[in-house]
């Protein structure tokens, strides 16, 4: 039995996010049937975590498992041909017998773009959160850290969001402008659902001046007075690199 | 009468061009449409020139005649309003009564971006030219600063070009690197109709060793033996600057 370990690229845009849904087209779904494809049989994809809808990736790692003597060109090229412009196979490589791409995953990167500008920009549309107000940056650079280390960051998901065990460990989390773009760069143990888009939110908030940087310390230590920031898009939100 | 002058954004992916085409929608059309809805009479939109389908702007500078009151407000946020995603207005500006975005122009800046990887990336599908072989960019910078000067380019125009002259002066041609992306800038007085296109595929060939470098002063000298290199797709193309 071999297990395949294969870097997939998307821009989500059009679709309901990495998971298979009922209500449309999910990316798993897609990089499924073109592995069909080429393999003539069905096959299970487990992946290092789900995106939600509109969300894109850089690296996203998924692996499967095949008695099938295919060279790996065939889960690269081959499945290429099967997959529409905005998904891609950037590489396929045998992996340890027992490796789980999921259970294995020793941190994320996710990447959140910000266009500060008083237009909106077609060119950055796609991959960017538009923001109009001015944002204090400063504020936003000093806070970041206060989401670092390990913590319950149980006020930071979603409401659907189904995890066991809300404890996790940022390793850092910093802001970096280029021109009229603002990175956000958030790296950890692994993320709940909604996570990202949550803290970004917040953090967003404490730039227009909205919220004082302590309500960062408030949330994580589960006062249950504060709440959180709203949600930020999820176009803006990239998952750039996993690591084992 | 006023005369207006507004800057232009766009994502050219779903249009056909700037210029009004019986076959599809175009940018013209749809700005004049937007600026109809809010000044209630038709409008005829001059542009600093056009882009083809699939061509990208920055900035794209036109301008309009109007009688009408109305604050500049209302050519930006107000048409705005009525243009979808991939089109905007950046800005909108009072001009001198005889300005003419065209004639005026004294020169532009069009950006040129490969995308060089083995394999294609979604992520940057919409606005790079995706080259999966080797290119000797060293070559490719040596050869680009031959284009600079007054020269005759015709030899570097599409079939359906009708421009009067040929001649043209280019002010300068950059080849940049930014990791797995190549920028190709190039500033001149005006261009022919895919100039740029046809330039950039010439110089891509050179960057394949298809093509010795002295063939672009072959081309310019009006060497009929020569032929210029395939023409470039247009989604790598995109309008940066105008000035005055």
């Amino acid at each position: 039995m071999r297990t395949i370990k294969l870097t997939l690229e998307y821009d989500g845009t059009e679709y309901v996010g990495w998971q298979r849904q009922p209500n449309g087209l999910s990316i798993q779904q897609l990089v499924e049937e073109a592995l069909q494809k080429v393999m003539g049989n069905p096959v299970a994809l487990h992946s290092s975590g789900r995106t939600d809808a509109g969300v894109h990736a850089r690296c996203m790692i998924a692996h499967f498992r095949t008695d099938l003597d295919l060279p790996l060109s065939a889960f690269r090229e081959g499945v290429n041909r099967y997959l529409p412009r905005d998904i891609v196979v950037r590489a396929a490589e045998e992996a340890a017998d027992d490796f789980h791409s999921r259970f294995d995953a020793k941190g994320k990167w996710y990447r959140y773009t910000l266009y500060l500008h008083p237009v909106r920009s077609p060119l950055h549309e796609r991959f960017t959160w538009h923001i109009r107000g001015p944002l204090d940056l400063a504020a936003m650079t000093d806070a970041a850290p206060s989401f670092v280390g390990s913590h319950d960051y149980c006020a930071f998901r979603t409401t659907g969001c189904v995890a066991r065990t809300t404890q996790r460990e940022i390793y850092s989390f910093e802001v970096g402008r280029e021109g009229d773009l603002v990175h956000l760069d958030v790296r950890g143990s692994g993320f709940l659902r909604n996570m990202v888009r949550v803290m970004v939110g917040t953090l967003v908030e404490i730039g227009f001046g909205k919220r004082p940087p302590e309500s960062i310390g408030s949330l994580l230590a589960g006062e249950s007075k504060v709440s959180p920031g709203a949600t930020a898009p999820p176009q803006g939100l990239c998952l750039m690199d996993v690591w084992y």
